[in-house]
């Protein structure tokens, strides 16, 4: 049985688990709060972040190594595609999700308005959530631009790139960071993956003490 | 022809140099400096960032879907192991230089030692580079920690790990940021890999008005 270290708003938590139930993989999840350092978390994984996914034997570490463990080892339809140039653009954008969605949009919401708020107990900065609003505008621009060329993120088919996409988004969307004003091609898209059966159920989960806006888990937002 | 644009001092464009360079695959370097934003670059990446590598049709973009597009399409010996579990600990290590070191200990050394002095006039803070020197020291005692236990970082096998901890920890090398006194075995692996004729050419390239310190390029050092 697969254990997976998480939380629940940590986006490349959110990843594994979305790709794990598109692949049919159960896991069994067990609650880690990277920043309280636990001593047998550190020990699992000395980097001292989540994901981590393990049977007991293997311990398999970071969002990436996992997810392209469960590509090659789990037989069902390919989630990064079926060239090497197509899995070059898949990879692409889940970088782009990964690395600058991230670290521009992601890492100053989860700073302002979870860190601070439940662990630091401080007023979020105003001016870090405002430079955040204009790179996630930014962003879904640019999504809104491929998703008018393309049937998903990085092509015709669901892959990858829309479970890591959709992962970073909905932590910004808990946190009140997404804006879907005039971004009706990306909303289209984010909705038919909200009513997925593999990733709706993640939407039911709060963290205390920090609720999410009420058109959260709306598949009409 | 491959055409792949990158700096000199950019560590994701020499973890792909150096791996084009053992996969056989000869490319022409195009040098581009991102903080310059040149249009026809950002036409090509809209993330802005090196390395991209192009045929002229296909624009292959981010160092990880780089390399794992070369060892896909380029038939010689595999550098991320042959089992999915080998594959999963290379790309654990990949993602702790391409994040965490680079993060941790090179951006702080490009942001205070490369972009201050060349691009910025200004003066390096002595603070930053301080918790730099700390973070590498932390790093160092890790990779001693596995060089102790593995022939290579990942394993028994040379590898993706090794070609990107190499390509961070010799751009933070360059810029003075690494102290190799008490980490015999990292030093000594470094040495091996600084020996390699896929690795040693860029170990001679110099970015004008910074020069790297004397040790840098020395196979004893």
């Amino acid at each position: 049985m697969w254990h997976l270290y998480q939380h629940t708003l940590c986006p490349f938590s959110r990843k594994v688990r979305f790709l794990a139930a598109e692949k049919g993989v159960t896991v069994e999840l067990v609650r880690e709060l990277p920043w309280e350092r636990r001593d047998g978390f550190i020990e699992l994984n000395p980097a001292g972040q989540t994901p981590v996914l393990s049977d007991g034997t293997l311990v398999l570490i970071d969002s990436v190594a996992i997810c392209e463990y469960l590509e090659e080892t789990v037989e069902r339809t390919s989630l990064l595609g079926s060239g090497a140039a197509e899995r070059a653009e898949q990879r692409r954008l889940i970088a782009w999700f990964d690395q600058k969605f991230y670290s521009e949009a992601v890492v100053p919401l989860l700073s302002e308005r979870m860190f601070k708020r439940v662990v630091a107990r401080a007023a979020p900065d105003a001016g870090v959530l405002r430079a955040a609003g204009r790179a996630v505008e930014g962003h879904l621009d640019y999504f809104d631009y491929l998703l008018e060329r393309r049937r998903w993120l990085s092509g015709p088919a669901f892959g990858m790139a829309d479970i890591a996409a959709a992962a970073h988004i909905s932590v910004a969307d808990y946190l009140g960071g997404i804006d879907w004003d005039g971004h009706d091609s990306t909303r289209q898209w984010y909705s038919a993956l909200k009513s997925r059966p593999t990733f709706r159920p993640m939407l039911g989960e709060k963290m205390e003490g920090l609720p999410p806006p009420p058109h959260y888990d709306k598949l009409d937002f």
